[in-house]
């Protein structure tokens, strides 16, 4: 608290990330990164790129990263916004389209983040409860609104709607802005980004940092038709001309054009997933059927917040949402075969302790 | 304009960045870019961090390049914020900081970008005019006012304040927040961070792009007491957890280190500034007295659209601002010997050529 402060500022409630702890022999699976890393053309498109020319302003516009991402949906540039990672993306369609008389809508339990932005630009949101299958109900969403967001897988339960499901909530809402947050799709969902010619009223954001591995490098967009991408440079330009860095862009270009690296990692990440999700089930685990790189899974007899705190003095980090609804639940993020296999070996171990 | 926008997105007034064309053969005399780029132990760290670690999120505090710059000044790192860009440092300023129940104040001719920033957060303000020499004169702020920003030197003329100036800025509005912008500051002016101790109402901001020669990989920061950075925090935590990637984190410290690439390079820009500043005299322009790596200059005769339009159609581009008072000035930004050499040679033909 401080004089000195806006006033909007004593109103705000931050996002909290999951942990970054530099650790030795830890076992990470709690903010849904790649265990597999990026393309190697991307790191050698970053490498070409650190020279001297760093001393120049990047493309304001990541013309050539649009374009690549436009041409594999055969769409032109002015159908994709570029931004500093999906979550600053998202923050400027919170700001430039998710605004209006009646509330927005999002489900009660999605992305953490949405509350946040909505007291960060004075929107005022329902939350719209998920059924008792933790699903989004379509049929809910017929009330009056201003906008919707969805994730699609929604996170953190990891379920996803079928596109037919999303085109009828396009065409319930022909005058309500309708965004889906596509963070997951690449694990299991269907895309709506082919409804995007379609929908004037749709827009899709997707991320470079789980399917592409590229968490680290901030690179995020959005797909929709021109008048809802000029929303967005709008506010981009009266807030940062330039969002992206070379080395960003370059990789990002890189990571997007090699398609075969994509496919094999995304493949092997839903095989994991299978397998771990049948091993919880073993130990007792109810895990919601995901569509991303990760489990939401709640064990039948023990608190979400003990196990959770028992794997971390192991060095095993999973999330934990201390929230209504989902407070005995996990979200574990897909790592690699071995990963997955200390995750299971300290769960049985905790599991063991605790009940004895 | 579209229904679908929120209303504010119909109210902005995007900022408009100097050109990025990519031309062969171009003198780029528009973006206050650095000649010399950045030390080459900042590519180094660049090129170190390009591993498949990219797949990890990066530190959300950048704790390590906080830390740096927190040591050099004798602070702790709670005294300081890094974000994308001082752009975007800025925009989380104008949100946290400088919203109150009075206007804000600034120059009349000062980075454009700041009246954008006030119509995006819908901040009142108020443009103090500079005196008959283009200078801040400060006794022009005793006003009722909520906040004050003010570039030193201030862009786009160059001229800056000394710090006694700056004190006595922070001495007269002891329950306001003064923002001092040094985007420039290390070509020739004091930088007022030795009285952030001292004034709980003061905040810095700096950038990498200038005097560390690394536009192209966007970080910037302020300084200030950790009230004043916690806001900011707060505003970053609602809008973006990860702002600085990896590769810019490692880059940036590695950058900061150098401090004799740092002063090699300054000192040559500034050298170089001097002799254009003299050269262009010769050549009948008025020059404004520069403590940036730009000159703010008129000729005496020509008007200053013309000049620039005549400069482009010979692959040289230096900026002109078509704006009250200033619209017969062009902002030249110091390039090596061999561009200011052409860029001479340039306007002597310009003037040649326009006096027929």
């Amino acid at each position: 608290m401080s004089r000195f402060w806006s006033p909007l500022v004593h109103t705000l409630t931050p996002y909290v990330a999951g942990e970054q702890p530099a650790l030795p022999d830890l076992t990470k699976l709690n903010t849904n990164e790649n265990p597999y890393g990026p393309s190697p053309r991307a790191l050698a498109a970053i490498t070409a790129e650190t020279t001297e020319t760093l001393r120049l302003y990047p493309d304001p516009t990541a013309h050539r990263l649009r374009e690549a991402i436009a041409k594999s949906h055969g769409l032109d540039a002015n159908h994709i916004f570029a931004g500093n990672g999906s979550d600053e993306v998202l923050a400027h369609v919170f700001q430039a389209l998710l605004k209006h008389g009646k509330p927005l809508l999002f489900p009660d339990v999605t992305y953490s983040f949405f509350p946040t932005y909505c007291r960060l630009y004075a929107i005022d949101f329902r939350a719209v409860p998920l059924d008792d299958t933790m699903a989004v109900r379509i049929s809910d969403y017929r009330q009056p609104c201003g906008a919707i967001i969805l994730p699609n897988p929604n996170a953190p339960t990891g379920t996803a709607l079928p596109l037919t499901e999303i085109e009828a909530l396009l065409i319930d809402h022909p005058d309500q802005v309708v965004v889906i947050d596509e963070a997951y799709v690449d694990f299991g969902a269907e895309s709506a980004i082919p409804l995007v010619a379609h929908y004037p009223n749709l827009l899709v954001t997707q991320t470079f940092s789980k399917s592409r591995g590229l968490a680290g490098l901030r690179v995020g967009f959005a797909v929709g038709q021109p008048p809802l991408i000029e929303a967005l440079q709008r506010v981009k330009d009266s807030f940062n001309s330039y969002p992206l860095d070379r080395l960003a862009i370059a990789g990002a270009v890189a990571a997007w054009e090699d398609r075969a690296w994509f496919e094999d990692k995304r493949d092997r990440i839903v095989a994991t997933r299978e397998r771990l999700s049948a091993a919880l089930r073993a130990l007792q685990f109810e895990v919601l059927p995901s569509a991303a790189n990760f489990l939401f899974a709640r064990h039948a007899t023990l608190a979400g917040a003990q196990v959770a705190a028992e794997l971390r003095s192991r060095a095993i980090l999973v999330r934990h949402f201390p929230k209504p609804r989902i407070h005995d639940y996990l979200r574990i993020s897909i790592g690699t075969d071995e990963e997955c296999e200390k995750l299971l070996s300290g769960l049985a171990d905790v599991i063991a302790s605790l009940k004895k």
